[in-house]
């Protein structure tokens, strides 16, 4: 029902007229063979390097019940040092057990993503601090802009789900202000989300929300997952606690987790782009390993975020050379495992402009290209994640749309080969009112939303507004536009409850 | 010593603080497979109608001489409808002479081309009537603008070959001005060029200007190549006689042609991708097959160029998910005949904003993964071809210089694998002062020419100056640093000579 009315809305928009183009949303599947930047032997040795690093010189981790799960399956635990220490045959025996996709069902059965083989999923921006608009400038994240972006990605297509916290509400209770943002994602949106996953209590949180949502219990989600979280590794080698609970807590749910070492090459690791690679893998495989000691089985993917920093100024780059050629050798990584394969869409602009676009394009084919299951940051990221862009978002949507349709396969039947259409028009002619050309021109090209292509002199005389201009105007009409996707009241009243008595619960006395 | 030159004007440019990061020359070779959008049963499929195209419909050929040959080669040729239908045996005849890769010699012997394999060339913008920069607006293409392009081709080690004619100037009668335009390529520049081939005077005045400026006969420059033409196809099918003449001109001399159908879908060609490329495929390999009847064992290379139109408007549309498509099939079908591969890197925007930066990256993305090996219209295209941006160009420069990095290999050493940087470095330490960074982190990281990557309060404090601002400044900072290539004064005054001569004998009797 909820798939039927925004096709409505969209139908609606365009005939308008004011309205904005969008495709329709679907599932994406990469059709093209992943770029291969490694040998096979060179990602055997990044993988040697990886195990190295992990039989010799461990992880260190702040948790006691993370040393008592390793140290149980026999690793070697150093506790004075809090370091663990584990071969390749735990990692083995880990990767047995995970599988290779997983699905993710919303609220609204219809959203359901598969994550893993060649499907691609497209994320809204999580976690910056600040937002922008061109309209009203850069500002603290606060819960007026939160509820926005969540209308955003609920209206454009191409945003397949929430990420964690797409910014701080910060005039709310840091302890308490993820069950606004849960609350926010469940009844503005009909979209899968990201838990926040420091400690327990956050995952279990959206855990319990997006069950009642969906009006099943927590076990019976356990089986068919419906929230995710992106375990951040604390590069080099370390795993704090608060996030070693985030993904036990999942794991022990049997919902998906991200393992994402943090790792910008020149501070968390050496400068080496192969260095950063093979640190990068083993700490993501010390948390997936990690997430199979809790429950074997559990739906785990494999986090990428190698980039570089400025070697000036310690500032990290996105959408860099050296950031596209992790992505695409992280994705053949992923697929040496058979995990699910997360990157990002990062840029380290501090504005929307053309750096913001090349840098995000960079980074965009480097997913693509590098079979990236779930691109995260896909849209609104801007500022090195600092900021959550209204523009950016936009940009984003019409980037990832030009992407959908890159990845579409094309048709070479005999119809579509068209030789009696060319046959018909003579040399020198053209193909405007062939018949060929009427039965397809409608749908033939991808329709852009924020491109124009009208000649100079028709754009001058109607503003000559650039992109960006354009791109404002675009997010201001989408949230006019939208339309809250309905939900029973009941589900509501129980959310509402539930917050209620969670705020109450945790009070002040949990961080 | 050139070579010296430019190294010398760089480094002193590094040193000075104000001067503009940028790569050495250097030729590009791109390690990776190229991406497949077709099986092989499909690229059959377009290669047999494309042979139906030639065998049954054929193309119409303004000109007599063209006729001539190939009857005399044996093909079916309509002298009343001007028409010639060819089989496959014939275009077989003639791809069988052709190299699969060619040299382009200028009169700097260091900035020789190989132009075929695995290589890749990035060509100056070429043809827009008008100009345009932030400073002083849009303007009809004139001799200065048409310098200072030049000079901004040379300066940039990212552009290896200048296109043709940058912006027409347009104070200068339209049958002799491309005297004036090979002069300035030839005294502003020490890079080879693309000849106009409107008609046998122009091609040959190019391949007579190169000779004198390589100190060489033109006999001996048959031998060892030193400008290249573009012909384009009057889509559908339709050869124009002067393209035919400037072809063959340019054959006769055993320089390398291009052979580029104008083949925008919906308009010039049928709506569906797969009958643009029979058509594209049929129409290239007509005039690649003409060349090798001229002067069997030319060189000549396979273009694309084939892209969309706004159905609404009939507008043409450069860098869309079509044209990338189309971009990487073409190279798919250019290897099919081992013949290097020429595609461009367009955009519709009348503007230097967001969306002639991600068209740009998308068409760019096209080229590189479709293997292309000159990608024209590499730097300053902008307006769908009618205008030659400067701010452009340094945008272009930048995502070039990106990809060129991209297509670095990586080294996977164990040196750079740097497993004893990893160990030296504690858990959740840095890598700022390692070892193993300190040697390396000069060189580490490609240095961005536009980006900007200060933090915000930094980039605020500096101006808060957007990239397209940035892109201002470095034209003109470029402009500033430029140095004229050292030129012999006799061949400067036997190039003047010639052109003096030239004028005189057109005066106003050719076109």
């Amino acid at each position: 029902m909820s798939e039927e009315r925004r096709g409505g809305r969209r139908q609606k928009s365009s005939r308008g007229g004011a309205g904005i183009a969008q495709l329709p949303w679907r599932a994406v599947e990469n059709p093209y063979a992943s770029l291969q930047m490694a040998t096979e032997e060179e990602v055997e040795a990044i993988h040697r390097t990886s195990m190295r690093i992990l039989s010799e010189l461990g992880i260190r981790v702040m948790g006691g019940r993370v040393l008592d799960l390793f140290e149980a399956a026999g690793a070697i635990v150093d506790r004075s040092e809090s370091t663990i220490r584990i071969d390749e045959g735990m990692v083995d025996a880990a990767l047995a057990t995970v599988p290779s996709s997983f699905t993710l069902t919303s609220r609204n059965p219809s959203r359901r993503l598969t994550i893993g083989g060649r499907n691609i999923t497209f994320g809204l921006v999580a976690g910056p601090p600040n937002v922008h608009d061109c309209v009203n400038g850069r500002r603290a994240g606060n819960m007026r802009d939160y509820e926005n972006f969540i209308r955003l990605a609920h209206h454009f297509n191409a945003i397949h789900i929430i990420g964690n916290q797409v910014t701080a509400p910060q005039e709310l209770p840091a302890n308490n202000r993820h069950l606004d943002t849960y609350r926010a994602n469940l009844t503005l949106s009909d979209l899968s989300f990201h838990c926040t996953a420091i400690g327990r209590g956050r995952a279990m949180d959206g855990i319990n929300m997006m069950a009642i949502a969906r009006g099943i219990t927590v076990d019976q989600m356990a089986k068919d997952p419906g929230v995710i979280t992106i375990i951040s590794v604390n590069s080099p080698r370390l795993f704090d606690d608060s996030m070693g609970d985030g993904l036990m807590a999942m794991a022990e749910h049997g919902q998906p987790v991200t393992v994402t070492p943090f790792t910008l090459m020149g501070a968390m690791t050496p400068v080496t782009l192969a260095a950063a690679l093979a640190q990068q893998n083993a700490e993501a495989l010390f948390g997936i390993v990690l997430t199979q000691l809790v429950n074997p089985g559990a739906p785990v993917m494999y986090g990428a975020f190698t980039s570089n920093v400025d070697m000036r100024s310690g500032a990290p780059a996105f959408g860099t050379p050296e950031n596209t050629k992790a992505n695409i050798v992280s994705g053949q990584l992923a697929r040496r495992y058979r995990l699910p394969y997360r990157t990002s869409n990062a840029n380290a602009s501090n504005v929307v402009d053309l750096q913001a676009a090349y840098e995000t394009g960079m980074a965009t084919w480097g997913a693509v290209m590098g079979g990236a299951n779930m691109v995260y940051h896909a849209a609104g990221w801007l500022e090195g994640g600092l900021t959550a862009s209204y523009e950016k978002l936009v940009l984003d949507v019409e980037i990832l749309q030009n992407m959908m349709e890159i990845l579409r396969p094309i048709d070479f039947s005999d119809a579509e080969l068209g030789f009696d259409a060319i046959a018909s028009v003579p040399t020198g002619g053209h193909f405007f009112g062939a018949e060929h050309t009427m039965a397809r021109y409608e749908s033939a090209f991808y329709r852009p939303m924020l491109s124009d292509w009208t000649n100079y002199g028709g754009w001058e005389a109607a503003g000559a507004k650039d992109a960006l201009t354009r791109a404002t105007a675009i997010w201001q009409q989408a949230l006019r536009d939208y339309e809250e996707s309905v939900m029973d009241p009941a589900i509501r009243e129980e959310l509402d409850a539930y917050v209620a008595r969670r705020k109450e619960e945790i009070g002040a006395g949990e961080p």
